[in-house]
């Protein structure tokens, strides 16, 4: 048994502690921002390096400045290591628990282990978000690899560059490479995450098993009119511009079966007075699926349709590509091992997909990777009114431990 | 032959160059912005008087700021007047001819005009944008005998009061219900006006006559739904603001029909980023009818749909009534008179109704009201690219003047 008996419901409790004090570290008065390396940061990880430290992890910053704890077995060095994590980054006014929390239980679980047939590494990512410098996944990309070099050269808002934060941080942009996990011993990566989505609430289930992260494409799309007085143009005179966004804003929604999310959340009208019918018209186009040939497909077919819209009113469109990611899925042998975990702790098991990015798609980079969803209130995140309860987070505890126990039998 | 062998063409020049010289009395460098009752009106209206003066009429300002000039027939005090005129205030970075072509026109028919079995009154209103003050038709609303003495505590972006304001520029606070005109003597208002539209270009004719005023409704329309991650809220638990507000946009559109015509102009979309299912969209409605039972009914129906388009989307929806104004109709008599001017003039005559407001609509309140469309370019207006051509200012001349004669057989 390589757990002890110190029940996840105490360690739950010390995980919501943990998760306030952490929240208490702020660039801002009176409100969480904890960007990429500022004292704030610093003051997190000092506090998660602590924690570690207890816990018997060796622990230490890498030269990006994640935090990172190891734990090997008490037999003595471990032939292989499991991977556990999340990021101690937020965006401005944050909730206290996306990101922190997966740093959090991880490390409550290396707490509970007593013997495991390999070592544990926990990571406290110094930047997922990307707030600062507009590069998300910054921390995980220096450990699966993937890291730019050319991102060193950009700047903040402040004008620092992006190398000198991370040297004023106490990291070393030069050995950043050397920062790289070697992949060859890896058991895998597991993330737990708050769900960031009302599917665990609707279904009434404190913890889910994640099938991939979604691909995504985002592009910006403007339809050029021409502008009139809304009195004085004869309707069938009209090029308006925001009726034809208008059609493909419900284009869109109707574009979106078979697991297919896609959102308008953006749309700006130019002048914008009532009394002026609009000349331009710029919109937002966001569009994720699991499957990237399914995603390719909608993106496509509303392209098309936004050509066709402009096309009989005699507008001009330009759609502009933003960004395209791939899917990325999880291990299902790793996700085998999680649903059995969840079933041993007498919860039902439920698969949902993530439509938000996550440390784990660039740690797929390195092996196999699973994420763990805990239910979080209303779905709400990146806001300070984001919350967990005790009993869910016990249950993330207590599933995480599972498969910890699973994985070493 | 009451009218001079002064060409139309020759006065026509006048009237461009005249324009030219208003243009330059700016409250702004580089562009014409011409509120109520700074020194810029004030240098405009000196212009005018002066022109007034040179023409033989009696000019002066009456206790709002308007310019006014008087021709008498030859012989001597006359029993009726026939009013003409429009407005010397502009929008912010205007155009030149908007209000302003209308007091040359009048003015360039009174230096054509020679005898007539009556007396004509020019008049330069004020203000009829209602930049400053927020109160559009502020001049004319004077000489109807409509002003809302409420309005004059009003204040200006700078604090300055409308009492003051028109203290400052001249004016009498205390005398304007005296500044009403009466409305016994009167045969009418003619307004020259440009179309602000593209009818008469695409039609390909210089002028217009106009069948009345369209009546307005505008509102304000805000739906409000629940904010969510673009990529974590399955489409199904969605209640996207913008999707509703994106349907009533089109409803608007197809409700226009047999002389409608609806606008939404304005969009706005919060929180407005491209991850963010949107949580509220609020939107203007802008509906115009020359028949006011026509109108009210566009408008209950599009209220009605708003209701049902929240409904069905599990959205909340307010309509707050920004505006409502009856149409006016232009006088069938006068109308009479303008068409056969303008056939006189060897001009197609075409009809067309006002889908913006004009001093005329408020100059109904004294008696029978008629206008002239004058062609502009692109049918643009407020705007410094408003244009009109010298041929088309000589035909609304011909035109204007063979009305006088007409009403002087």
């Amino acid at each position: 048994m390589p757990t002890t008996d110190v029940s996840p419901a105490a360690l739950a409790a010390a995980v919501l502690d943990r998760a306030d004090r952490l929240a208490a570290c702020s660039e801002e008065p009176g409100r969480l921002t904890r960007r990429f390396a500022p004292p704030a940061l610093a003051a997190a990880g000092d506090l998660v390096l602590g924690w570690m430290g207890d816990a018997g992890m060796t622990a230490r910053r890498d030269a990006i400045g994640n935090v990172v704890g190891r734990w090997e077995p008490p037999g003595g060095a471990a032939a292989s290591t499991l991977l556990l994590g999340s990021h101690l980054d937020t965006v401005r006014d944050a909730g206290r628990y996306d990101g922190m929390l997966g740093v959090l239980v991880a490390l409550a679980c290396v707490e509970r282990l007593r013997d495991a047939p390999f070592a544990v590494e926990v990571f406290g990512f110094a930047d997922e978000e990307g707030v600062r410098y507009g590069t998300a996944y910054l921390g995980s990309s220096v450990v699966a690899g993937t890291f730019d070099r050319d991102a060193l050269g950009r700047r903040d808002a402040d004008g620092v560059a992006m190398a000198d934060a991370i040297a004023a941080f106490g990291g070393d942009p030069a050995a950043l490479d050397g920062a790289r996990r070697d992949r060859e011993d890896l058991l895998g990566y597991v993330e737990v995450h708050i769900e960031q989505g009302p599917v665990l609430e609707a279904e009434d289930l404190p913890v889910g098993v994640v099938t991939g992260i979604a691909g995504q494409n985002r592009a910006e799309v403007t339809f050029a009119g021409v502008p009139g007085h809304a009195g004085t143009v004869p309707m069938a005179l009209r090029r308006d511009a925001l009726v034809a966004a208008a059609e493909l804003v419900t284009a869109v929604e109707a574009r979106a079966t078979d697991g297919l999310v896609a959102t308008v959340g953006e749309l700006r009208v130019e002048p914008g007075a009532s009394n002026v019918i609009p000349a331009r018209a710029r919109l937002s186009v966001d569009v994720r699926h699991l499957d990237d040939a399914a995603r390719e497909a909608a993106v496509a077919d509303l392209r098309e349709r936004a050509r066709a819209i402009a096309s009989s009113r005699g507008l001009d469109v330009a759609w502009t590509a933003v960004q395209a990611t791939g899917a990325v899925a999880c291990s299902p042998a790793l996700m085998t091992e999680l649903e059995a975990a969840v079933a041993d702790a007498g919860a039902r098991v439920v698969r949902l997909p993530s439509g938000a990015g996550h440390d784990a798609a660039v740690m797929s980079n390195l092996g196999d990777i699973a994420m763990l969803f805990v239910r979080c209130a209303g779905g709400i995140s990146h806001n300070p009114a984001e919350a967990v309860t005790a009993q869910d987070v016990a249950v993330a505890i207590d599933v995480t431990s599972r498969v910890l126990d699973r994985l070493g039998r």
